[in-house]
């Protein structure tokens, strides 16, 4: 079984070639590959598969690749704009897309991916919708910002001070109500320089991270609001997350995310500890459905 | 720029064949290809160098290779009790080393190697040394042990409840005063059957992690010792560790550690990744000067 293992600011990846749909990733194995320890460590999985090896995308698609994306645990996400930048350098580095325009099926729908002339890598995330006023809770203090829709929740919270040294180890959403219930990703942004914002990230699920695509669009949003350009003008924003920087236009039809994706090794895994991990699947697939 | 990546007890290990020791393996490099997020990932390195490429073991040795064992951070470390089991099952895979019996050039000395007939690797860790009572506090408790020397120091703490409900985030000497200064590893040890513990361990300048191998040493000791088996006896001891099993048998002269030596995956460095982590050693060699 081949791999290939990159990142886009920090989010890394392990890819997965398989054209035809024919390996059996199973959510174990998928774990057991992203394990940092026992596997080879990533935060989550590209399965690279052509279109017409997956039965839900049998009609006429004008994109030739599907991208199967999983969370580290194994569960199936719908899109990663870190993740699908990633996808995109490594289907061109291998031949299988010409570029610079690649079209991708992922479960949120077809995404445009380009490879721009300066190695940055852009890909359409869609509409941002401002839902309203949001608040989050970080560090014991209550922070004021607003929800706003990139496909996921957001809570967007300006602040004055460093984003370093606000405690996000652990917030919460305290408004809008339906935020508050289900959870949301939650940013704290600061205004840095001319259309620039520094930005960290707790994403829902996972916990703070380098980096986050959706929560980069959304902080973006949050600054173009607070600069009186929403939605009207739409101008790039430079946004630093803690694994690096993203571009980011701001949009309420197609927002741009602008950034580096970066291979960083190809290989294989070795046949003897993928029987191991194939046979330990059934017995871990009978525990996770309790 | 070859590579594999494998695992003892969930220590990992990225390993890079060396032989002809032309590599410029600067610290910048190793910390690069240790980042979990931005290269590879492991705990550590293991350059595969033949001896007659070091100089310093320019006189006849007993032993064909040399293991150039690096830190996640690029400093070298002398040892590695599940590193080397891991590196000698590199070598006869990749048909370096014919074993089962594999002597391993460290800067600790020449350390036998066994490939056993279940699959199991045995190194030779030398002799433990008990250097008297210690005192660790954890979790705001102090832990009465022993202070002992398997190359490096530890302090080994015999305890009656299971060591996964004791707070080893922080832990630290409270004696030995040498032990107190210059720090040790600090293991919590619970006797859990005949000739079996468990154990959780605290490394000395890496925290918390899923095994250590001087560690396994120490904690059996600490039980052969209060078993009244120390140093008579030289008895097999399973010590069960948050990365798996290992047995260990103690001794003041020869302590063998067993336990099992995986190879995940192999594989190439990409070229224009390589390229870019050679670009940026110069500086930050520069600034780890400082």
């Amino acid at each position: 079984m081949r791999f290939a293992k990159g990142h886009g600011t920090g989010n890394d990846f392990v890819i997965l070639p398989d054209p035809d749909g024919e390996l059996n990733v199973t959510p174990e194995l998928v774990a057991a590959i992203c394990d940092r320890h026992f596997g080879l460590g990533a935060d989550g999985l590209l399965r690279v598969v052509h279109v017409a090896a997956v039965e839900s995308a049998a009609d006429a698609r004008p994109a030739e690749w599907f991208m199967d994306y999983r969370n580290a645990d194994g569960s199936t996400a719908e899109m990663c704009g870190n993740g699908v930048r990633v996808f995109v350098r490594y289907l061109i580095e291998e031949g299988l897309a010409s570029g610079p325009d690649v079209a991708v099926v992922t479960r949120a729908g077809i995404k445009l991916v380009r490879a721009e002339a300066d190695g940055q890598f852009t890909v359409d995330m869609g509409g941002a919708v401002v839902l309203g006023d949001g608040v989050a809770e970080a560090g014991g203090k209550k922070l004021p910002g607003l929800a706003i829709s990139v496909g996921n929740p957001h809570v967007a919270c300006l602040v004055d001070q460093p984003v370093a040294d606000i405690d996000l180890s652990a917030p919460r959403v305290l408004m809008p109500d339906e935020l508050a219930a289900g959870g949301a990703n939650i940013e704290v942004v600061r205004i840095a320089g001319e259309r620039e914002v520094e930005m960290r990230v707790h994403e829902r699920g996972s916990g703070l991270t380098l980096s986050c695509g959706t929560g980069a669009v959304a902080a973006a949003v949050a600054a173009a609001v607070s600069a009186g350009e929403w939605p009207a003008s739409e101008c790039a924003w430079t946004v630093r997350v803690p694994g690096g920087k993203l571009a980011v236009t701001p949009s309420a039809t197609a927002s741009l995310l602008s950034g580096p994706a970066v291979i960083v090794a190809r290989g294989v895994l070795a046949a003897d500890w993928l029987a191991r991990q194939a046979g330990a699947a059934p017995r871990l697939a009978l525990l996770s459905t309790g």
